[in-house]
């Protein structure tokens, strides 16, 4: 045992800080920063690279907590390291992160500490976590984009991007399916430079986690391809800091388990050991004889003892600044001799897109027989990724199904990461983190599955959205129109799930140029996760000159066709595949003298956000015969159609039958649609 | 190589079947029968104990084909063994579950042989499979219920349930999330009687498997407590009977994992081995050259050798009358020694509810202070446990929270089945599938967790539903009601979202009673699953001597409080938590004159299935000023408040803060209903 006074004291006050907030708050968990107090301190004095002064420094370590529920570790280490404050538009401030005062304001409202860490909102926390197995995934999409980006940006004599990412987490992590999936891919890609710290404390909520979690660990990670380390107390920094060490200077070949045996509420007298240590405040009491074993006053609360916030600036932030400088210093030289590669390493960290980046969208003829718009998308995706260097993603097992694969780049392989097509294997969870986890590190990942399979991946879908990431989600096969796989494999409320989700932009294109359309919205984003939804079955690309532009697509609905003199009876709403279906049935209803307008309406929340004006000069108010058109759940879609409307959708799932069988079966036919309209149209009139 | 020429006939009409069936269709999995036919025909020649005659005999060993896109498979088995079909409310027919007809119409509407293997459906399918991972996930929920049933029915002398589960799984199957986790647990638990069969084939759809899947998954299992065997030519029916007879005979200590290296499209002179045999049809030209290669006749169709179906009758047929038969002998005395048991037996095949079980449940007296519906819902989960004794279930790794555990029973510990309390561990994704799993198996699974991580379960809910599953799903915390934890923990779009899906049954009770109700509701299903929600904080109970009785429940939607004469101007709508601010609200509003009807709609699905009458009764057509109050993503409510209504709900993530900042900030308050209630008033008036 080397620990120093100086290193006890630093411990101890991330422990005192974080059992006088979590009892100050009367919530939060208290017993995981106690244990855990000596590991992160290790991490951050012996190895981290980061500079406190500058927190969004692009080649800083990362740190990841992913049992999140211990965020009282990371807003005492923020606050001891001196942690700037950085805006929303990433400029360095003065301020603290975290000051002391926040931490005396744990889980009150608009402080800079909630109950969970949240990326965005307090600077220094790299991903949002609580979601147990989300960190450790999102940790191995930073892994990756620090190796992307090395094979992108380094030169010799300009090494830009080395950094490591470390995440620490406990048993609720290690259980969670997201997290295995995620170091199964990671020890396949040999990620040497990422290394998880398991927090063993054999404690779970339940109580022993001899009740449900007896495997193996170590031998499970062997399996994955890990190096697995043991450190067996916590409190013995010296072996921790020996394991540190293996990992740093073995890190070329494997990723890093460090599976560390810790006490929950370690120096607790009655809870040290406990499950009733993890989710609630120790009390009073039990505080006190907590301090009283740490040899600390036993009545101080909030108390940073001379020396320790001057241990961390010596130990974390002068080296950090050091490094940070030397690469500032190498950058500005890297700036002048490769002013590009410069050019596009300051905008990705302002997540802008690259000059340039939309030049060589195309244009589709209109074609009756057109193309499913997974086709479409995979052209475009491919006319924009041409331009758009730090596009980088791939699927979930289904390249030639979802066709995302950049056909200008090669593959990632195990430990060669130049390529930006990343094969995730059939792991859709795992998919979603890992895009989250790029789009973290300001590379713009994209993942690809069916639409079904965004059952697999909406943890990862919300806290794009919550975190505001720029992340893609792309979805094919996107309704009963794929076909003979049947009800397993055919989307039905899954639209409707994800158009729920707050801050997300669905985006559902009816033809190949809308697809163009859609992607020029993608590209745009900076703060908004896309998930672009996408047929298997061929549609018409339209003809324009005939037709509504297609740039409506950007104001999320448009009319499409309308009635002579602009003054529809009825108003049909559809998006993607349903928009040809709505077309046919204006001209049907048109024949017959029914004045139709056919809106399409690829993404709602787009269109939200338009002005009154406009959106009412598309679905006139006084218009209430309307028909909505869609090929997923009815759920929903009264908001456009009201009690007085019409809505030809689900309202079961799907079957098993070549796509004519299932339209007719489920009334997605022109004579349908019609029938709708004037019914609808009828019960208005009367 | 023992295989007589008998066995490599039976082998090869699968196969052929297998391609005969996807290239009529047009569309299919050719590959995995093929490679797979000789592992499914040995276990099922060897060991499996099952009576086609009676694809319903509750001991019959289960099959599982958990990669279900290799559905001919199955249906070819299912076929050449003659098993019987099975109405849906359980009668055994004399037609066959799939006839050589059917066969001919794979993938065709309303065929018996969907893309995919579907229960209910299909006769003799165990369990729907498609989405990858979930038929493995449910194996356990299988596997636990046969030890568990063994517990609660076998005497000595009467081994009523002894039956194993084996399931066939790809490369995807294991790759995926939900996987890891049930195979965890099932180690954990020592399932002895479990078997998995790994179709290790090297072959993924982008390619080889050496693109995303490195790892040593035997090591991954041993791990996770399994024992592991290699079968290193799956055509050694030798080995493979081998392997099967080691799984047999130390079945009673650890889940097994048969790894059997395989060759997709077997025999195929072109494509074995290779991708593009795994999702589409081999050709005309192909099928012929493997049928050569088998010493098939090249242009038989849908052959099936004389001998073939004799086979299957010998091996499997007989084996499985005989034993089904001594268990129909021996469950005849058994209703003599044991008849409460018994009659507890026949009830579960039906999904009957057990006599009284609802006898002992709870009425609340009115309390002011009340408490959290999971607190209820915890004690009426105990009153109506001791009367139903195959209700059984767990939490993922919360039950302080959840309030799920019942106490007259002891938790289920590895090697001992008797508790009806699973500790799930952090693994709510497998929790769902197990639970789908016990379901399967007739034992009343239940599962819970906060409602937040239902989005870590729902590709199991959605089964649930599919298969028409009365699963339970608990989910509590559901709203931002439980505060400190903040937007990570706080569902927003999770009620719209399940309530999305089809055939689910959502329960969001407002009070002690209607949770009572809830649990009526829930123990009367046989073919829905239901989600029930649940609040951390507590809500009055309210005097249902002064408010519409409790019992409105089971309609889904009630009237609480209502204006004098029955004619309010305005409808408040609210459910759960909300229900209490919608009568304050009301107070409020009928203390300043004005007439408003507060309605409890505690199941919009329930409510849906009324009659027209009764929901204009609790919704009057004319009355078009209506609030939806609900802590919950607005999404949805238009169908209830339409264009002219108001809706208090959520428009973006929550917050981390105490519940009281929370609802000031998010507009969950009195005066902010009231005056919504006003505005849509005056809004309707205008």
């Amino acid at each position: 045992m080397t620990t120093d006074t100086q290193d006890l004291l630093s411990i101890n006050t991330i422990r005192t800080l974080a059992m006088d907030a979590v009892q100050q708050a009367h919530s939060g968990h208290p017993g995981a920063p106690m244990s855990l107090a000596p590991v992160a301190y290790q991490l951050w004095q012996q190895e981290l690279r980061y500079d406190p002064s500058h927190p969004i420094w692009p080649d800083r370590d990362r740190f990841i907590l992913s049992n999140g529920h211990a965020s009282m570790l990371l807003y005492a280490l923020l606050h001891l390291a001196g942690v700037k404050r950085v805006t929303r538009d990433y400029k360095v401030e003065d301020a603290l992160s975290v000051s002391l005062e926040d931490i005396q304001k744990f889980r009150q409202l608009d402080s800079s500490t909630p109950g969970h860490p949240e990326y965005r909102w307090t600077s220094g926390v790299e991903t949002t976590t609580g979601p147990l197995g989300q960190g450790v995934a999102n940790s191995v999409g930073m892994a990756i984009a620090s190796r992307w980006m090395g094979e992108h940006f380094n030169k010799p004599g300009f090494d830009l991007f080395t950094h490591d990412v470390y995440a620490i987490c406990g048993d609720g992590d290690l259980m969670e399916g997201v997290a295995s999936e995620a170091a199964s891919i990671a020890g396949h890609l040999k990620l040497g430079n990422l290394c998880w710290l398991y927090d063993s404390n054999h404690i779970s909520i339940d109580g022993s986690t001899d009740l449900a979690f007896t495997e193996d660990v170590g031998k499970r990670f062997e399996g994955y391809g890990w190096r697995v380390l043991h450190v067996p107390d916590a409190n013995d920094l010296t072996v921790l800091g020996e394991a540190l060490h293996t990992f740093k200077t073995l890190r070329n070949n494997q990723p890093t388990l460090i599976i560390v045996t810790t006490q929950i509420a370690f120096g607790a007298p009655k809870l040290q050991g406990s499950s009733k240590a993890h989710g609630e405040p120790l009390g009073d009491e039990e505080i006190k004889g907590t301090k009283r074993n740490y040899g600390w006053p036993e009545d101080a609360k909030f108390l940073v003892p001379d020396g320790v916030r001057e241990r961390f600036q010596e130990r974390v932030g002068a080296r950090g600044k050091k490094l940070r400088e030397a690469w500032d210093a190498r950058f500005v030289e890297y700036q002048k001799q490769f002013p590009e590669l410069a050019d596009e390493l300051v905008r990705m960290q302002g997540r802008e897109a690259p000059k340039g980046w939309d030049s060589e969208l195309p244009t589709f003829p209109a074609d009756a027989k057109g193309m499913a718009t997974r086709e479409s998308s995979g052209k475009v995706l491919n006319a924009v990724a041409k331009n758009h260097p730090w596009l980088v993603g791939g699927s979930a097992d289904l390249n030639p199904s979802t066709k995302t694969y950049i056909t200008t780049s090669e593959s990632m392989k195990p430990g060669e990461f130049k390529g930006r097509n990343i094969h995730f294997g059939v792991r859709e969870h795992a998919m979603g983190s890992i895009v989250n986890g790029l789009c973290l590190s300001k590379v713009r990942g994209y993942g690809a599955t069916f639409l079904i399979f965004s059952e697999y991946e909406r943890p990862a879908i919300r806290l794009s959205s919550l975190m505001e990431l720029p992340a893609l989600h792309i979805f094919t096969h996107d309704s009963i129109g794929l076909g003979e796989d049947g009800p397993t494999h055919q989307p039905v409320e899954q639209l409707a799930s994800l158009r729920a989700i707050p801050g997300l932009i669905v985006l559902r294109p009816g033809d190949a140029n809308e697809v163009v359309e859609a992607w020029r919205v993608i590209g745009q984003q900076k703060s908004h996760p896309v998930v672009l939804v996408l047929t298997r079955q061929a549609v018409p690309t339209l003809d324009r000159t005939k037709y509504g532009a297609a740039s409506g697509v950007a104001k999320g609905g448009y009319v499409l066709a309308d009635a002579a003199g602009g003054k529809p009876e009825v108003v049909l709403i559809g998006t993607g595949s349903e928009v040809q279906l709505c077309l046919d049935a204006h001209d049907k209803l048109t024949a017959e003298g029914i004045a139709s307008r056919v809106v399409s309406l690829p993404s709602w929340e787009l269109f939200e956000q338009q002005s009154q004006e406009y959106r009412d000069s598309v679905l006139p108010p006084n218009v209430r015969a309307r028909v909505a058109v869609e090929k997923g759940a009815a759920f929903g879609w009264e908001r456009w159609v009201g009690f007085q409307g019409g809505i030809v959708a689900m309202r079961s799932f799907g079957a098993s039958a070549p796509i004519k069988a299932l339209q007719q079966k489920f009334g997605f036919t022109v004579d349908n649609v019609v029938k709708v309209a004037k019914d609808t149209l009828a019960k208005n009139k009367a």
